[in-house]
C-alpha cells in the first residue's frame, strides 16, 4: 500500500459521496492560489526567514556594512559600489545611522535615503541602523514610519553614543537599545525584522562581560531576531562569546562582525572608537610595515581569511558580516578566497528586481528601460499594483514623469569632463555622432584615443548578451542606425545558461530578437517600405519627439519578447514590448539627448545644435522579429533598407 | 519624409518639453490596455459586427435554423448535432420560439434552454426567436431578462401566429413585430442585436407587397440590425426583394433564407404553413418521385446549390441562412458543395470556447476537463471572473458541484443498451475492465464484437492528437494503467498545424507531455519509487477517492502544459495542471465510475461490485514531463514501474 508521507496532504473532498471530513477545505484552496508565479522564494521571505533557510541548507552567506557618504558625489559612487558588490550575492547590506548627519532626512547623504536607494534601486535586502539616545519617541516613530513607507523592512536597534562626556539616563527616554526594540515591537508589531549588537568582549561601558550578556539577552527577549557582533581579532573570542550566549538561553542567529584590516590609520581610528585592544601578535606584524598600504592590506586579507575559515569550520557560523568601511577591494578579495562570493548568482528574472515589499509581485517590465532600471523603478514608484503575469492587467499604470535626470541614483557615474572625452569635445556633423555610437559598440578608442564606456541611454559597457550581436551592431551604427537596446533571439536555451539564462534550473528560456534605435527620417521612409515585405513577421513602433507614431501592432497589445518555461510553473513572461509604455519611454529617450549630451556644450554652439537637430528630427524605432525559431531577420531588414537607399 | 498614413496615430506625449497637444492621451492609454490577450476578435464582437467584418472581408458565411425538440432524448441528440454542425463554422444558429411549448421555461425542450445550451455549452453564437402576439409586456420583458441572464445576445423579433381564426389588434398590446422591436430597444437599450423577418413575396396577410416592404422598413427603423427572409424558390425572387428594400432606404444586411427540399411531405407542410406557392417547374420534378426520399433529397440539394450559387454570384449576398428542419445531411452537403463549410475552422484556443459574454476573457482551463468541456462550463457557470492570463489570478474560483450527471447537455449520446454492449454486459474481473479501456484506445471490437466508441470520461472516440500516442496507450491500458487523458509533448509546431495547432497563424504552439490514469494501489506504490528517479523532471499528483493526495508540485502552483507564442502578442497559456482544481476533478472522475458505469448493473451484482471496488481502491494519477524539448519520458516511467513490479 501507499505509505509515502512526504508531500502527502489529506485533502478533503467537496464531493458529498465520500463522507470525508471537510474542515479546512476552503482555506486550503485559497492558500494554493498564489497571486503571482514569482520564481524566487527570496522575494517573499523576510530576512530572518532567509537566514534560517540558508542555515538549514548549510549554504554559507555574507553581508556588508556601509556608512552614508559625506557628499552627493560620493553617494553616486557608493550606489554603483552597491551594484557591483551586490553582484556577489550578499544576504543583506546595512547602512549605519549618523546622528550628526541628519540621518532621517531626504538629503542624498542621509542614512535613510542611502538605505532607500539600496532597497528600491539596487534591489538589496537592507538593514537600516537606528540609534535612540537623545531622541524623543515621536522622532523615533517618525523615522520608523518613514522607513516603512520607503519599503525598508529591517532595523538594527542601537543605543548610540552619548553626546556629552558623562551620560545620564533620561526618565521616560530611550536609554538603552532594549528600549528601542520594545518601542518598535509596540508600535509596529512584527513588521520589522530587528537586529541588535553583540559585544564579544563585552560592551566597554558594561559593568562586566556577564552583565553585558544579560543585557543582550534582554534585547533578544524584547523582540530582536538576530545579533551582529562588534569586530574582534581572534576567532576564539567569537566562539567563546557564542557559547556563553547559548548557555544563558540566547538561541537566535549570532553573526560575527569581520573587519579586514585595510590600513594602519583606519585600524587605529576604529580601535579607538570601539575601545578595543589590538592583540600584540597583530601589532608586531603591522608596526614595521605601517607605511606600506599594500602590505598591510595583504596582511589584513590573510588574517581575515584565516579567521573566517576558523569560524566557518567551527560549524557554529553560517554567515559573516563585513565592516567594509565603504571600500571594495579587501572585502571582495576575502569573500572570493573564502568561496562565498557568488560570481554569477542565478538571476530570478532577466532584470534586476527591486527589494521593496510591494514590488514582490512585479514580474513583467517593458524592455525599453532594460539599461535604465533605476529610472523605471523611479517612474513606477507610486504604482500600487504591478502588472501581474500580464502587462495589460494593471489597474492604473501611468508612468510618473522623469523631470530630474540628476537624481543622484540616476546620475551617470562619469563626470562631465570624462563624458566630453568620450562623446566628443566638439561635434562637427551627424556622422561624428554615429562615430560615438560605433566606438561604444566596438570598445575601440575614439579618434582622440578615449574609450566610450557609457552612453546617455546606458551607463555601463555593452552587456555580454549584446556582445553576441556586436559585429552587426557596429555595421549599422556606422551608417546612422543608432542602436540603444537590442537582444538576440533565443529558442529554448537552458535556464542555467550563463549568458541568457534566468529563473530556477530545469527550465528553458526564449527570446524574440529586438532592436531599438534612433535614425533619420530618410532612413525611416526607406525602412517602412522594406517593412511591408515583413508585415506578418516583424512588429514595429516608430515615433518622433512630437509623438507621431507609426505601428503595425495589433490593437496596441503588448508583445512578449522574453519568456521562460519551468518545471511545475506557469509561463513567466518578464519582458514585453508595450506600445503604451513606449510613448512614456520615448519622452525619456529623446530627453536624454538634451539632458545628458547637448547640455555638455555651450548654448548655440555647433556641437549642441547637432544634438538638438537629431533630437528634433530623428525617429525612435523598435523592431521585434516574431519568428524566434528562425534566424533573426532584423539585420536583413536593415540591410534591405540601406540597399533601397543606395 | 515619412508620410505613411496607414496605422499612424498621432499620440500625444506626456513630456512637457514637446508642447504637443495632450487631449485624448489618457483615454488612448486606457483603451490600449486590453484586459485579456484573447486571440480571436470573434469573441469580442457582437453579431452585427461580425457580419459587417465578414462582409467587408468578402468572406462568405452561413447560419443554421433549428426548432426545439419535443422530447428530452431528442434534445440530447440536437445538442450533439449542434456540436457536429458547429464544426462547420456557422456565423450563428437560431432557435425558433414555440408558444405552445412553454418556450421561456426551464424545461430541457424549451426554446430558451435550447438556445442557452447552444450559447454556453456548444459555444455557438445564437439568435433566440421571440413572438409577441397574445403576450403581456411583463411576459416579454421577463423572457428578455432571462435571455440576457443566460448570456443570449440576439433576438429575432416576430409577431407570431394569431391564436384564433380571426386576428384582432389589441389596444396597448403587442400587435406587430415592430412593437416588439421598440419594446426591446426601450427596455434593453442596445444590449441585444435584433433581427426581423422579411418576406420576399410579401407577408401573406399584408395588403400588398409594397405595404409589406413599408412594414419591414418600420421594423428596421425601430431598431432592427438585420433581416432574415422567409424561404423562396427562385433567386430572382430574393434579388428583386433586396433591390426593392434598398430602393425604399433599407440598408441593413438582408440574409436569404434557404430551404433545401428534403422530402415530399415536409415540403408540403412548410408550404402550407408559410402560405407559399411552389413553382410549377419544381412540382413537375417532384411529383413523379414523391415516394423516393433519396431522389427528392438529391434534387433538393441540387436545387439549393444552384440557387445559392446564383445568389452569391450576384455579389449582393454575403451570407446564407439555412432552414435545417433539425436535419443534418442535406444542409451539410449543400454547404460543402458551395465550399463554405469550413472542415477544420482554426481553433482560437485548444479547447472549445463558450459564447457567453462573461466568458469572453476566459483563456485558461485545467486540462482535466479536456474531454468534458460542458461539465467544466456547468461547474464554473457561477464564476464572475475567469482566470485571466494566469490560473491563480481568479478571485473566487470555487467549483460548483456536479450533482446531476443526467443533465441533458452532459448526458451520454449512447443509451444504456449500447453502453452495456460496449462496456460489457457482465464483468468478471478487474482485467475485463482493462479490456474495455484497451478496446476504446485501439478501436478494435471487444470480445462480443462491439466497438467501444465512448467511455464515462470521454463521450467521443479518441482525439486525433491522442492517436499519436495510441501504441503506447494500448500497452499500458492492457496492464491496468487505465488512461483517461493524455497529450504528447510539442516543441514549437506552427500554430497552423492541422492536429495540434490553434490560435492565429504565424505563431508557435508548445505542450508538455501529460498522462492521466486510474490505477491500483500496488502500481502506485511501485510508481512512486520510480518517480524518485524523475523528481526534477516529472510533476505528479496522485489521489484516491478519499482525497489522500501525494504530489511533488512546488507550493501547489499551477503548471502550464499548453502555451502559444504569437506575433505581437503576450504569451497565451490556455491549459494548466492545477492542483486545486484537480481535487474537484477527482470527485467527478471517481463519481463517473459509479454514475455512468456501475449503475448500468443490478445492485449487488458482481459486475457492479467490480466497478465499486475500483472506485473505492484505485488512485487517480496525473503526470507531467516538464522537459518538453526532449523525448517524452512518461512511457519510460510506466515501463520502469512495470519492471519494478515484475
Amino acid at each position: 500500500m501507499v505509505n509515502e508521507t512526504q508531500h502527502t496532504c489529506s485533502a478533503s473532498s467537496s464531493s458529498k459521496s465520500d463522507g470525508g471530513s471537510s474542515s479546512g477545505s476552503e482555506s486550503s484552496k485559497d492558500s494554493s492560489r498564489c497571486s503571482t508565479p514569482v520564481l524566487d522564494a527570496d522575494r517573499h521571505e523576510r530576512l530572518r526567514e532567509k537566514m534560517r533557510r540558508r542555515q538549514d541548507s548549510g549554504d554559507k552567506w555574507f553581508s556588508l556594512e556601509f556608512f552614508p557618504p559625506r557628499t552627493a558625489n560620493a553617494a553616486v559612487n557608493l550606489i554603483s559600489r552597491f551594484d557591483r558588490m551586490g553582484a556577489g550575492g550578499p544576504l543583506f547590506i546595512d547602512v549605519t545611522w549618523h546622528p550628526a548627519g541628519d540621518p532621517g532626512s531626504d538629503k542624498e547623504t542621509s542614512s535613510m535615503i542611502i538605505a532607500n536607494t539600496a532597497v528600491n534601486y539596487c534591489g538589496l535586502e537592507t538593514i537600516l541602523h537606528m540609534t535612540c539616545c537623545n531622541q524623543t519617541k515621536d522622532d523615533i516613530t517618525g523615522h520608523l514610519q518613514k522607513a516603512k513607507r520607503l519599503g525598508l523592512k529591517n532595523i538594527m536597534a542601537l543605543r548610540g553614543d552619548p553626546v556629552g562626556e558623562e551620560w545620564e539616563e533620561e526618565v521616560d527616554g530611550f536609554n538603552y537599545a532594549v528600549d528601542l526594540v520594545k518601542h518598535i515591537r509596540n508600535e509596529f508589531d512584527d513588521y520589522f525584522d530587528i537586529c541588535v549588537a553583540g559585544y564579544p568582549k563585552g560592551h566597554p561601558e558594561a559593568e562586566s562581560y556577564e552583565a553585558d550578556l544579560r543585557h543582550l539577552k534582554e534585547k533578544v527577549f524584547a523582540g530582536a531576531d538576530f545579533i551582529i557582533t562588534q569586530l574582534f581579532f581572534r576567532s576564539e573570542t567569537f566562539l567563546k562569546f557564542m557559547k556563553d550566549c547559548q548557555a544563558i538561553g540566547i538561541t537566535c542567529p549570532i553573526i560575527p562582525g569581520i573587519f579586514p584590516i585595510q590600513g594602519y590609520h583606519s585600524l587605529r581610528q576604529l580601535v579607538k572608537l570601539s575601545k578595543l585592544e589590538v592583540p600584540q601578535e597583530i601589532k608586531d606584524v603591522i608596526e614595521p610595515i605601517k607605511d606600506n598600504d599594500a602590505a598591510i592590506r595583504n596582511y589584513g586579507v590573510e588574517l581575515a581569511v584565516s579567521m573566517c575559515r576558523e569560524l566557518l569550520d567551527s560549524g557554529m557560523v553560517h554567515g559573516l558580516h563585513f565592516y567594509t568601511l565603504n571600500r571594495e577591494v579587501a572585502t571582495t578579495e576575502v569573500l572570493k578566497r573564502l568561496g562565498i562570493w557568488k560570481e554569477d548568482p542565478r538571476r530570478p528574472l532577466p532584470w534586476a528586481v527591486s527589494a521593496h515589499p510591494k514590488r514582490r509581485v512585479e514580474d513583467v517590465r517593458p524592455i525599453f528601460w532594460a539599461s535604465r532600471p533605476k529610472s523605471y523603478i523611479y517612474r513606477t514608484q507610486e504604482w500600487d499594483d504591478f502588472p501581474n503575469g500580464r502587462w495589460g492587467n494593471s489597474s492604473s499604470p501611468a508612468f510618473g514623469e522623469l523631470k530630474d535626470y540628476y537624481l543622484f541614483y540616476l546620475k551617470s557615474k562619469s563626470p562631465r569632463e570624462e563624458l566630453l572625452k568620450m562623446w566628443g569635445e566638439e561635434l562637427t556633423s551627424e556622422e561624428s555622432v554615429f562615430e560615438v555610437f560605433t566606438c561604444y559598440i566596438t570598445g575601440e578608442p575614439n579618434k582622440n584615443g578615449h574609450k566610450v564606456t557609457c552612453m546617455p541611454w546606458n551607463d555601463d559597457p555593452l552587456a555580454t548578451e549584446t556582445n553576441l550581436l556586436k559585429e552587426q551592431l557596429e555595421k549599422v551604427n556606422r551608417r546612422g542606425i543608432l542602436t540603444i537596446n537590442s537582444q538576440p533571439n533565443i529558442n529554448g536555451k537552458p535556464s542555467t545558461d550563463p549568458i541568457v539564462g534566468w529563473g530556477p534550473s530545469g527550465g528553458y528560456v526564449f527570446q524574440k530578437a529586438y532592436l531599438e534605435f534612433f535614425t533619420s527620417s530618410e532612413i525611416v521612409t526607406a525602412l517602412l517600405k522594406v517593412l511591408k515585405k515583413y508585415e506578418l513577421r516583424v512588429n514595429y513602433h516608430i515615433v518622433n519627439v512630437k509623438g507621431q507614431n507609426i505601428t503595425n501592432a495589433p490593437d496596441l497589445q503588448p508583445n512578449a519578447v522574453t519568456w521562460g518555461i519551468f518545471p511545475g510553473r506557469e509561463i513567466i513572461q518578464p519582458t514585453v514590448v508595450d506600445p503604451v509604455s513606449f510613448l512614456s519611454w520615448k519622452d525619456e529617450a529623446f530627453a536624454l539627448w538634451i539632458e545628458q549630451w547637448a547640455k555638455l556644450y555651450e548654448e548655440e554652439s555647433p556641437s549642441r545644435m547637432i544634438i538638438q537637430y537629431i533630437h528634433d528630427n530623428y525617429y525612435l524605432v523598435n523592431l521585434v522579429d516574431n519568428d524566434f525559431p528562425l534566424e533573426n531577420c532584423l539585420w536583413q531588414v536593415v540591410d534591405d533598407t540601406f540597399e533601397l537607399l543606395n
